[in-house]
């Protein structure tokens, strides 16, 4: 469908012969590769951890784009950026975005195309001299990532109820830097109260950053809930001892012991099957030598499920185990939360919306559920939500060589432009 | 017994009713304690890696110690120290000795029992005025730790023709610094080709750094053997993903695999049973982060058993299991040698004096074997040798808590002495 001014059905139904404006897919490229290299290293690999030079540099360019397009631009007290494009009638709005954050090693389109995907569909709207009922705003959220300043989703996450500004002020970096000063220093403290402007939908287009839609043809998804997460962080103490004057029968391994759990965790998952995940990232043993036998280990477990009564389930099954491995083992175990999010269910008509916005645009979509956090699951606090996930070759992510085909990136920004018009109605 | 001089019968037998001077267990003990002040931390640990400051200060001590007992003091290329009591015929040497370099936390006992036993033995001899036949050495071996150069038992290993002087000179220190520049500065390279002294026996007397002396009541250990070691470095190649969005039956998880690999050591020493042990001390995952699937995982290996034969079993036993993982789990899995030494079998006859001569005290020994490897196992390449062990309270060593009883100290430098004076006859 070629792009440019013309009639757009405002009604409640969008049927496959309505016609619609196309976004302009190389020229999103182009501003995804523009903003990816701000923050470029030589691996390829972007850095532009949560207000640092780099993502002060981001923010401003992305800024700079919003008022190309005669956005109204609101910066609220966490550094949350809103884009805001006027309704015909004052309405809350219909808003999409994500965050443009990276972690240390990350790639172009994680968080980035939410971001500018919301632009160029306002873009094309500007051109196509489309007005929608509602205003559309694009937000961009700060420190996603969690890479920098702890929690993770922390923009959104004020912006939802979920953390007052104090304590996201008072958050303190990897780097020893405080959230708050940072936010100063790069000059995006703003006036607006986090959460005081409330859509009437959220809608973030997000790569899926994993292997599914890749594996099954390049499908798109329309993402209909959200796992709950559990990150514990297991501590087991044993006793420290000479590797080879040590009798089998005498040891308190403590590295024996996250062995133990780390394959406990993998065989915990595929028990409890269906949605449920279990992995252990990091494994540390002290004194970590060749001929000493570990005297304390230090474990994380990451357990996710769509369900609150199975990830509880799953979480009891590893608390039991624990219990009996110190005991068979004679090692003192401790556990500390890390995270612990509920799952998340999004809005079943938005998601309804984008399967039939892609079926007008001849596509077949898969129903889903997002294995990672995103910003939409602290907005669907406060507004009917949903997300539309384009494919990741490879499933790759938070790495230089995560990509997305051109085409699908078009097409993902088409059904959310198809998305957006019909809830701005 | 009494100390003082007597008339010793330098007969073949040795008879309870023998009389034998005795060591000076308090003197012996503070000697210990003002050794072990050299390097001395603030948690009690001792810091004498090999060839620094702190052990040119320790060896300029034990050289002072020899000169007082009019000792000759001879170095060899690489640094080990000997100090020589001439016998009344020129024959090959009864030799002791030990090392005195630590690893960076450790205790006063490791090694410098050894050599200061050896020097404690030669001042009770030279107060009864007890001549032997052949003359006594007690030897000072350089590096034996391996806590700063490699290979550990650097100096012994020379000493017994495994090693040249040329490799050991350009040995590089976990710092940076060669092993032949930090000989010269610390002023101990001496002239003596090692190996060109061959003693008739050798005996070295350590601390059991293992528990099973201590558990069983304190008795002594005269050691048979010792076992052989393997060291491998396992590294599994998997592939990095999200921890929330990869389902399980696509992961290709190399912490799950070396916690498989981990889970397989320890069952691996139980069936083999008997003296095989195994231990995986060391563990890294990359990237490392809670919520991304290790991608890579680096893992140590050490297996230790008396027979060759069984330790070749577990060696083969573990390249199979890697095989069959890398299949089960679609990683690549390579293995690299850190160190390979065969068992030693010490010489039956020198074990047998050491127990009459702990018989003759009145006290039974524990035949055992040496789960450590030790200077001893280097000399037994150029003479019949054999050990003395004394327990280590809890089995500790390399600790600040390293901890040998002085009755234990004092019983066992008995042993030592009428030991080296039966096999001195």
């Amino acid at each position: 469908m070629a792009r440019g001014k013309r009639a757009v059905n405002q009604g409640e139904s969008m049927k496959n012969t309505e016609e619609f404006p196309s976004i302009d897919g190389p020229r999103l490229v182009a501003h995804l590769e523009q903003l990816g290299a701000i923050g470029l290293r030589e691996d390829g690999s972007c850095c532009r951890l949560a207000l640092t030079d780099e993502d002060k540099a981001g923010r401003d360019l992305v800024v700079s784009w919003m008022r190309e397009l005669d956005l109204e631009v609101k910066i609220d007290r966490v550094g949350n950026i809103f884009g805001i494009r006027p309704g015909s009638e004052d309405l809350p709005p219909v808003m999409s975005g994500s965050h443009i954050d990276t972690v240390a090693t990350g790639g172009k389109y994680d968080g980035c195309l939410g971001v500018l995907a919301g632009l160029e569909v306002i873009r094309t709207l500007n051109e196509s001299g489309i007005q929608t009922r509602r205003p559309l705003v694009v937000g961009v959220f700060t420190n996603e990532e969690g890479a920098r300043f702890q929690p993770d989703m922390l923009g959104s996450l004020v912006y939802g109820g979920g953390f007052s500004v104090e304590d996201a002020w008072r958050a303190i970096g990897t780097d020893g830097a405080a959230f708050g000063a940072e936010l100063e220093r790069v000059g995006y403290v703003g006036t607006m109260e986090p959460g005081s402007m409330v859509p009437s939908a959220f809608v973030e287009l997000h790569i899926e950053q994993g292997p599914i839609l890749d594996l099954e043809g390049g499908l798109l998804g329309a993402v209909q809930n959200l796992q709950g997460i559990s990150w514990q962080e297991v501590t087991l103490k044993g006793m420290p001892n000479h590797a080879g004057t040590t009798p089998m029968r005498l040891r308190h391994d403590a590295g024996y012991g996250a062995a133990r759990l780390t394959c406990f965790v993998r065989d915990l998952a595929l028990n409890i099957g269906d949605t449920q995940v279990g992995t252990v990232g990091f494994t540390h043993l002290s004194p970590g030598l060749v001929n000493v036998i570990p005297g304390e280990a230090v474990v994380t477990v990451d357990l996710r499920n769509t369900g609150e009564d199975r990830l509880k389930e799953a979480e009891d099954h590893l608390m039991a185990f624990l219990h009996e491995l110190g005991q068979q083992e004679g090692l003192r175990i401790s556990t500390r939360c890390l995270a612990r999010f509920e799952p998340v269910t999004f809005d079943p008509e938005i998601v309804s919306v984008i399967e039939a916005a892609a079926e007008s645009l001849g596509q077949t979509v898969r129903r889903m559920t997002s294995g990672a956090g995103q910003d939409a699951q602290m907005m669907a606090r406060l507004c009917p939500t949903a997300m539309i996930f384009v494919p990741s070759v490879g499933g790759i992510s938070h790495n230089p060589a995560e990509f997305t085909k051109p085409e699908h990136v078009e097409l993902g920004t088409n059904v959310l432009l198809r998305t957006l018009i019909q809830l701005a109605r």
